[in-house]
């Protein structure tokens, strides 16, 4: 008899976001007159089209791909040597950081590469994350049976949710026990909150004393203008040690669409086996590549590599400067409803405090009931989102005036 | 203390296709003329440009994503409707089949999806394999656990080895003792086999009556010529209820550098938990597709959909018509040359028996520095490979005429 993998039932059966949409369409079909001028800034989908060197270097490779001379089968699995490059000297050496282009791995996503990276690393080990979190690293796992069932919260026993709220800034302090990995984000998703380069730097002294490693997604990097944030966990002393850091092209190169994004495993991070020795972990996730992967498409390789030219580089910086304008206008709108505001300047997402009392659910219902617009509640993200929700700023400029506009004259 | 995933410490650190590449490598150095006329039949990928049809939609899809108004961002994880319905309709209804959209989970490769089917199923099944076998099956269940440390012949314990060779076509019989999940593969991947009517269906039963499940691998399904041969395990009567199918772009349409494949779960189908309760594998498969991946590029999928058309239709055919010639000239050459040979009639592989006495390796070594032509070793696939080799047909005819004269001239 075939068995199953019985860990994954107890994964709570709705998502946040499919929740989300069957909500909205019964508003739609409830309201069809309503659902005519509904705005949508829920889940962080980018809106504006690819810039004109991704373009212009998808058209050249597909033409290379139609002439036996230049066409291209299988690639490395690990990425071209060309895009690696790329990336190693413009998001690292650029900056000063000592990461060599054998140390990235190319891959189609890192909402992938977050949930790929537990199968190089044993199932003992210790796990912390940020609550609220990015459901994924979560749900990931529970599919790997690293926790018990959900409790009456929502919280899954076997995990350590560090708790993040206006207190904190939204970045938690090392704890006083022991983990082994630990999940941050910076800029946060959902927060839009960043980590300071001293509070980050408590997070590798942690790493380094426990010799626990940080899994650190900086996918929402791009969007950082304080010029004090670090925009690379290894901007930080001895994180080569300690911290695997994902990236992506979802975001800043508009790619969530054309699947692109990268993680570097330094070679110089150790894990350990259960009797104490010593490995590094880089020739595991070379293995799982290769094993289990294929390379990323050669034709959205070229558009990658295409970002980090003179003009890729000009129409990325629009495009990110483009949502971040959106970013402080429904800001400001939502301040001017009289809510308390935070994230929305070195990130895509505003994350709104509801008025005392409301929930986050609540307020998604309010919202979409009376201003048509739809976000997403902060509880979707964990117990410390409750009373919290998302705004996101990838729309057009028209429609992110609009939506701070009707959240003014939202009576709750 | 992070702890690392121990069981990729079982894996043999060389795998067959950078082994062949140190010795090629060595080869060239050592000899820089002849190096000029080697021709390369090891690993299987593709060498024509990808069908005009493709590289049409391909343009086209990249044009909608410069625009704002047609540009797409996250699509559907489990893939485009377009492409589920054209695959479901072409590929099944069309046969008589019934697997509705639904069940069709399309995917940026075979490879990653026969490594991945292992997340939803439970560590406890029975695993069964052909040998000669494709590596991956093997070393995704020795990295998630499944197995001891090989032993000297590079067997692994804990997995069941079904011996396929000339006295049973290379299609082993249903095993005595019950298995819970086996790997077949046909046409198949290294020897060039297919499997009747009748051998499929003593499978399905054995499958039915075990309550396991086949992992049916049809990647090179558009080679088979002989109308008698199923082109899909649902073709076999009980199928839905025991059998997840693996479908590839790479070797049709010429995707390996594209990279875009497909699924089928059907909702028949069920597996168990611990305590003997069956549930439906598709809610987990989906449930994993949506929180461990982003679904395949845009413009990828609408290069697949593009396979579909008339005209896609009949440019696969002329692809897959070139192969298969070559295939023919090189089973031919073998021949000529004296060489039991099998396979390369309704697949792209010669699988060849070395002259009593030369091991696999002694062949691949006689053959790149007599005929400088690169193989693949037998004994690289397991056991049961020791003494064969295997010749690819993936090139141009003038390559494919050349590697049959030179085997004609090897003196063993």
């Amino acid at each position: 008899m075939a068995y199953l993998n019985e860990h994954y039932l107890k994964l709570k059966s709705g998502y946040l976001f499919p929740e989300i949409a069957r909500r909205v369409n019964v508003f739609c079909q409830d309201n069809p007159k309503a659902a005519q001028h509904l705005i949508r800034c829920g889940i962080g989908d980018v809106t504006e089209p690819l810039p004109p060197a991704v373009i212009g270097a998808l058209h050249q490779a597909v033409d290379e791909m139609s002439r036996r001379e230049t066409f291209r089968g299988y690639g490395p699995e690990q990425g071209y040597e060309f895009l690696r490059e790329a990336i190693a000297q413009n998001d690292y050496r650029d900056r000063g950081l000592e990461i060599a282009a054998d140390e990235i791995f190319v891959s189609d996503g890192s909402k992938c590469d977050c949930g790929n990276i537990l199968d190089v690393l044993g199932h003992q080990n210790r796990i912390g994350l940020m609550d609220p979190v990015y459901p994924v690293y979560v749900d990931t796992n529970v599919m790997a049976g690293h926790t018990a069932a959900a409790d009456e919260s929502g919280a899954y026993p076997g995990l350590t949710y560090l708790p993040c709220g206006p207190g904190n800034g939204f970045v938690p302090q090392p704890p006083p026990e022991r983990l082994d990995i630990i999940y941050l984000c910076y800029p946060n998703n959902p927060t839009g909150a960043v980590a300071t380069r001293e509070q980050l730097s408590a997070w590798v002294n942690y790493a380094s004393k426990n010799q626990a490693i940080l899994l650190y997604d900086a996918a929402y990097e791009a969007y950082i203008t304080d010029p004090e944030i670090p925009h690379s966990i290894y901007e930080i002393p001895g994180a080569r040690e300690c911290a695997i850091e994902f990236r992506s092209f979802s975001k800043n190169g508009g790619f969530t669409g054309l699947r692109c994004a990268f993680t570097v495993v330094p070679k110089t991070l150790l894990a350990s086996t259960g009797n104490g020795q010593s490995s590094s972990l880089h020739p595991l996730w070379l293995r799982r590549s290769s094993t289990k992967f294929n390379g990323v498409s050669y034709v959205v390789q070229r558009a990658a590599e295409a970002l980090y030219t003179a003009d890729g580089k000009t129409q990325v910086r629009q495009l990110i400067d483009h949502y971040l304008a959106n970013a402080s206008v429904l800001r400001e709108g939502a301040r001017a409803a009289g809510l308390e505001v935070f994230g929305g300047v070195n990130a895509p997402y505003i994350w709104a405090q509801a008025p005392r009392g409301i929930t986050s659910w609540q307020a998604f219902d309010s919202i979409l009931h009376e201003a048509n617009v739809v976000i997403t509640p902060g509880a979707g993200f964990g117990r410390n989102g409750e009373g919290f929700f998302r705004v996101s700023a990838f729309n057009s400029r028209a429609n992110a005036e609009e939506v701070a506009r009707r959240l003014q004259r939202l009576k709750w």
